[in-house]
C-alpha cells in the first residue's frame, strides 16, 4: 500500500506542517515519507509545567499534529485530515533538551485513518520514550473557496 | 466526599495554574472548587491550525491541565498531580472567540484520580461543546528539596 | 435533534440487541429511547476473573454494545453502527449481583457518532459507578444481500 | 530490565490465565515470557455479533486480559494486576477462524504498568491485524486472607 511521495510534496508538507499553534510551539517536521512523519522541538521554558518537566499538553499536541501529517501523506491532494480523537499515555517525565516525535499510520481506510505516535525525550543526545499515543483521523474533502 | 477549599487555597491554585506552557497558551483558571475547575482562553491566531480552526492540541492541553487542577483540589497540600494518560474526542471544529473548559473529578482514589473535561467553543457568547476528554491522574508526594 | 422512536422500532432494537456474544454474556436491553440505551445483566461466576470481581472485559463489552445501540437509535433503518474505537476507565471493582449500563449519544454526526457509557455495579439494589467509557462509532450503509 | 521466567512460573501463569469469564470465552495463553503474552481462541458463533463479525467486546476482552498477564509477568509473586483503563481501535472487521492476541509491556513502573496489545484475525492461517489497544494497569499487593 506504500506509495512514494515526490520531493515537491515533501517540501510542501514540511512547510505546511508549521503554522499557527504548531509554529508558536516551535514544532518542526524533520522527516517525511509515505505514512510516516518525524518532528522535533528544542525544549524551552515555555514548554514546561510547574515542576520543570515538559507539559503533558506539549507532548499531546506534538503527537497529535505529527500523526495528523503522517495521515496527511496517505491521502490525495484534494483531501485533508481532521483528528477524530486520540489517547496518550505518559510513560516518564521529560526533562531533556529536545523532544522528538515519530508517528506512523497503522491503518489507512478510505474514510478513517488510524495512527500511532511515540514521543522521545532527548537527553544528552539519547532518546528515551516518554509518551505513546494512538489516534483516529478522518480524511475530508477540501471544499473549494 | 466533597470538602470545601478555603479562599487562600483557591487563590493559590488560580495563580499556580498559569505557569510555563499554560501561561504561554494564555489559559486561565476562572472557577475553582473542590473537584471542579473551569478555565478560559481568548482565541488568538497562534491557537489555530492550517484551516483556521482551533488546533486539537490546544483543546487537549486545556482539557489535560484543567482536569489536572481539578484533581489537584482533591489531594492534600503535600501532594501534586501527574497525568498518567488521557483520551479526547473532538466533536465539532472550534472557530469562536473563546474556549472554555469545565473539568471535574469522577473518582478520587487514594493513588489514582479519574477526571473528565468538556471543552466549549464560545460563539457570540453561546458555548458549544466541541471536545470531551476522560483522564487518569496519579497523586504523588512532593519531594522536599 | 431528538426524534421519537416508535414502539415497533423499540421492540425490534430490544430483540436485535441480544445476539451472538451478547446473548452468550446474558446482556439485555432494558430501556431504549432516541440516543439512549440502558442494559442489564445478572452477574454469574462466568463473568468474574481470578479474584472474584467482574472481569474488566465484561464491563468493556457491555459498555461498547450498549453504546453501539444508543448510536443505532439515531441512524435510519438502512444503516448500522460499527465501533471505531473506545476507551474505558475502571473506577472501582464490581462485586455485586447485577451490572447496569447507561449509554447515551453525545454527538451524532452524519458519519461519526460519539457516545459515552457508565457501568454500575448494583450492590443490594444500590448502583455504584464502576466504569466509564467514551467511544467513537461509524454509521455505515447496510449492503443489500 | 528483562528477567527470565522459570518454567514453573510460566506453567502457573498459563493455567491461571483461563478462569471465569476468560475460560467462558475460550481464550488460552499460548506463549508467555517476561513482559509478553500471546493468546488464542477458535472463533465460534457465540463470539460474533449481529452481522457475523467477531464482536468488538470479544477483541477488547482478549486484549485487556492478555495485556494484563503480560503485566503480571513483570511483577513479583506477591502482587497482581488490575486494569486501570484501556483504549482499543478496531482496524478491520474480523471474520476468520481464529483470533490471536500479542501483548507486551512498554513501561513497567513501580506502581503503574503500561502495555499494548495487537489482535489478529487469522484467515486461512494468515494473521491480519484487526485491533490495537493501549492500556494502563496497576500492580497491587495481594492481601493475605
Amino acid at each position: 500500500m506504500a506509495d512514494r511521495l515526490d520531493q515537491e510534496r515533501v517540501e510542501f508538507l514540511k512547510k505546511d506542517f508549521a503554522q499557527g499553534f504548531i509554529e508558536y510551539c516551535g514544532f518542526e517536521a524533520v522527516e517525511i515519507e509515505w505514512g510516516k512523519v518525524e518532528s522535533s522541538v528544542q525544549v524551552a521554558p515555555h514548554h514546561r509545567q510547574q515542576d520543570g518537566f515538559v507539559h503533558a499538553g506539549v507532548m499531546a499536541a506534538m503527537a497529535d499534529h505529527t500523526a495528523g501529517y503522517a495521515g496527511f501523506t496517505t491521502v490525495g491532494d484534494g483531501r485533508r485530515i481532521l483528528t477524530v480523537e486520540f489517547k496518550i499515555n505518559f510513560l516518564r517525565p521529560a526533562f531533556g533538551e529536545w523532544l522528538r516525535c515519530k508517528a506512523r499510520v497503522i491503518r489507512n481506510g478510505s474514510k478513517l485513518v488510524v495512527a500511532e505516535a511515540d514521543v522521545y525525550d532527548v537527553r544528552e543526545q539519547c532518546p528515551v520514550l516518554c509518551a505513546k499515543a494512538l489516534m483516529t483521523q478522518m480524511a475530508v474533502v477540501i471544499s473549494k473557496g
